[in-house]
């Protein structure tokens, strides 16, 4: 019987449909540009030196320097995750592209690959990601494994597996041993952990990808065998079928504010709808009761914290203030006193009828109108939309000139040109 | 409340009883004639010069090339672990050592450390890998899990964190780290992707504690929080009392035949009996059911599969073919006819009543008679007839005079001198 290491290595050939494309190449543009924001992270420095004294490489880190491709994958993993502002899959539960593009696109300058088989690459590798993540199902998650780095790491070596050319064979044993290497624990949220669990996984799939080459092997079904990564790791093992229907990619959620994505549908309910404490009785926020433990901190005192408040973001968008620009986000803010007049009258309730990507906004407003704003995520945006939302995200982290540099490269048909705007002058 | 994330820490500072000490140098000597040995296997040369190509350090490769002490730490237990004929702890369910020196070996040549100071956070860092492995206990084996590379890594980790002179909130992050990393399923036996799971814990153990150094922050409690690595891997959580009674460390098994240490006891049992298909009509070895999923492959066709074989080694016991050498383990071997013939007759079975080290061996003979060999590995062996063997075995592996070598630096007091030894002229 086919089990899904059987359907991966079948799927490393297929053909990407052309919305696939795009979409990718939307999320290689953000990615990039959180990157980019994120190595301005002092934090991350020494941890970076430490890498780079390992010894050089063919591969751009972000910041200029180069590496060997697994090096540049772990810091640029890392690095473009620690912000928390690329993109999301809310059936994978995880970020897709965090662990797939920093490996295939360190493993493309080694080989010096076409972009345009970089982006085919890095299309299966998100698919792939996604697919795994819903294999391993709720079960997985729930339990305290980080999808975004062992569905992620999956992902990671069927990309750089596909762009590199392995054989079925060595496919099967990439796989293998990539299923003796993911990991990753949910228990990393809130510290420096979270976005190494993206570097590492990256690392592994080029590593997988390489060792595979060079002759090792492998578990023969590392994800489904007896004692392979699912069975051993909670998960589920769930029906998937790759390349069926629509594919998975293009539904990826981009994030357009830099806090909590539990906080987006309720932060796009809102909108341009502007109001203070003075037009307002009362603020109701229904969502989905998955969110009540993750992002509503009700008195915030801190950025961090605020980024986890539907109360205080509630009232920041309320406001006019930029809930997309990272600097929105200060301790300042949570002591603001035209925030906190608002924030007092935000009420927040599950409800199960919403789902995880829905939110309901209800406003009693002191003119005798009752207002309803509601969002869900899912909710289909074009393409257009969708560019436009996120060059006005790039702008806010990069400047103009930048991300239009980068919307150019991302766009264009050049590895270099796309790995040079990785470098920060 | 006291995790043993709490208790590993504080054992970090433990003084090792004499006792400890001495075995761990024991454990050293077989160790590197191991590592010698299995760098001899030339399927993983392309391997180690691809890790080799990322860039050159101060740490000695086995072989004689140099590499960063990370990389020069995954090579050396890959290669340490090649033949699987490394030392064995039934406790811990695993190869302690494997994990923790090539770890501790790289980081002391970059740290140009006092030897008696490498020997010390050795010997804590294999007892640290028995407790982790006590304490998550044999749930986590039988789910799949490959406790050596798990719980090797954690030992790994605070004895280069121990070597490095790690402050004791260092030493969390780093622990919390390598919960994040630690990886490794028992799905690789049989492949190369069995010692690689050595090799990838030794480097956890040095970038752990390294990327702690440098700053990396982590979870609080990586091994018993309620995301942790127990919880979150099948861990059981069982009592340990660090440094109490006598060292785990000091019950360590070395191999005496060159094959998986499940088959130890059976041709202990055998020793010097011999027979043929001719002369027996059946035989029954009966063994403890955990060994059941780890050494019981019924018609291996290749020299690596046979280590993994009942039936196989059993039959070669008995037709006098030498456990104890590396060469005997051929797919000719596994293609033999007269060792075909009496693998035949070899039926296996579980058997409660037996312990883990033990193992029972019924002959009904065509003579009509019935015999019962039996064999227990935890039988007490003295420290001079344990080195004695182990001087014996280097002596098979290396010849007498770089077993010699390989002995005086072993129990010296020279890191350098140690390294030499892994250089292969």
């Amino acid at each position: 019987m086919s089990t899904i290491t059987d359907q991966l290595i079948k799927f490393a050939r297929a053909t990407p449909p052309e919305d696939a494309l795009i979409m990718m190449r939307l999320s290689l543009f953000d990615w990039a540009a959180c990157g980019v924001a994120g190595a301005a992270d002092a934090d991350f420095a020494d941890f970076v030196a430490a890498q780079l004294a390992r010894g050089q490489g063919p591969a751009t880190v972000i910041g200029g320097q180069s590496a060997p491709a697994a090096t540049a994958a772990l810091i640029n993993g890392t690095l473009s995750h620690a912000l928390d502002y690329d993109d999301t899959h809310f059936a994978h539960i995880g970020h897709p592209s965090v662990a797939v593009l920093p490996a295939v696109l360190a493993l493309a300058e080694e080989l010096d690959a076409p972009f345009d088989e970089v982006i085919e690459a890095a299309t299966i590798g998100v698919e792939a990601s996604i697919l795994t993540g819903l294999w391993l199902g709720r079960a997985h998650y729930q339990i305290g494994y980080h999808q975004t780095a062992t569905a992620g790491a999956f992902g990671a070596t069927l990309a750089t597996g596909r762009l590199l050319g392995l054989e079925p064979k060595e496919l099967r044993h990439a796989l293998g041993l990539c299923a003796s290497m993911a990991s990753g624990l949910k228990a990393q949220f809130g510290t420096m952990g979270k976005p190494l669990n993206a570097g590492l996984a990256a690392r592994t799939g080029v590593e997988a990808t390489l060792w595979a080459q060079s002759g090792m092997t492998a578990a023969k079904d590392g994800l489904a065998g007896p004692l392979g990564f699912g069975p051993t790791h909670h998960g589920q093992a769930a029906e998937i079928k790759p390349g069926k229907g629509a594919w998975h990619i293009t539904t990826i959620s981009h994030k357009f504010h830099a806090c909590c994505h539990g906080l987006h549908a309720m932060l796009e309910a809102i909108g341009d709808e502007r109001l203070s404490a003075a037009d307002v009785a009362g603020i109701h926020v229904r969502t989905h009761p998955r969110w009540m433990s993750v992002c509503n901190i009700a008195e915030p005192t801190t950025g961090l914290a605020a980024k986890f408040s539907y109360a205080q973001t509630g009232a920041m968008k309320f406001l006019g203030h930029d809930t997309g620009a990272i600097a929105s986000f200060t301790n300042d803010i949570c002591r603001d006193a035209e925030v906190l007049a608002l924030r007092e009258k935000i009420k927040v309730s599950e409800d199960e009828r919403l789902s995880e990507t829905q939110c309901e906004v209800s406003l009693t407003l002191h003119s005798g109108g009752l207002r309803r704003l509601r969002h869900d995520l899912m909710e289909p945006m074009t393409l257009e939309v969708r560019a436009e939302k996120l060059g006005a995200k790039a702008v806010s982290l990069l400047g103009d000139t930048r991300a239009d540099a980068l919307w150019q490269a991302a766009q264009g048909e050049s590895l270099r040109d796309l790995t040079d705007q990785l470098v920060i002058s």
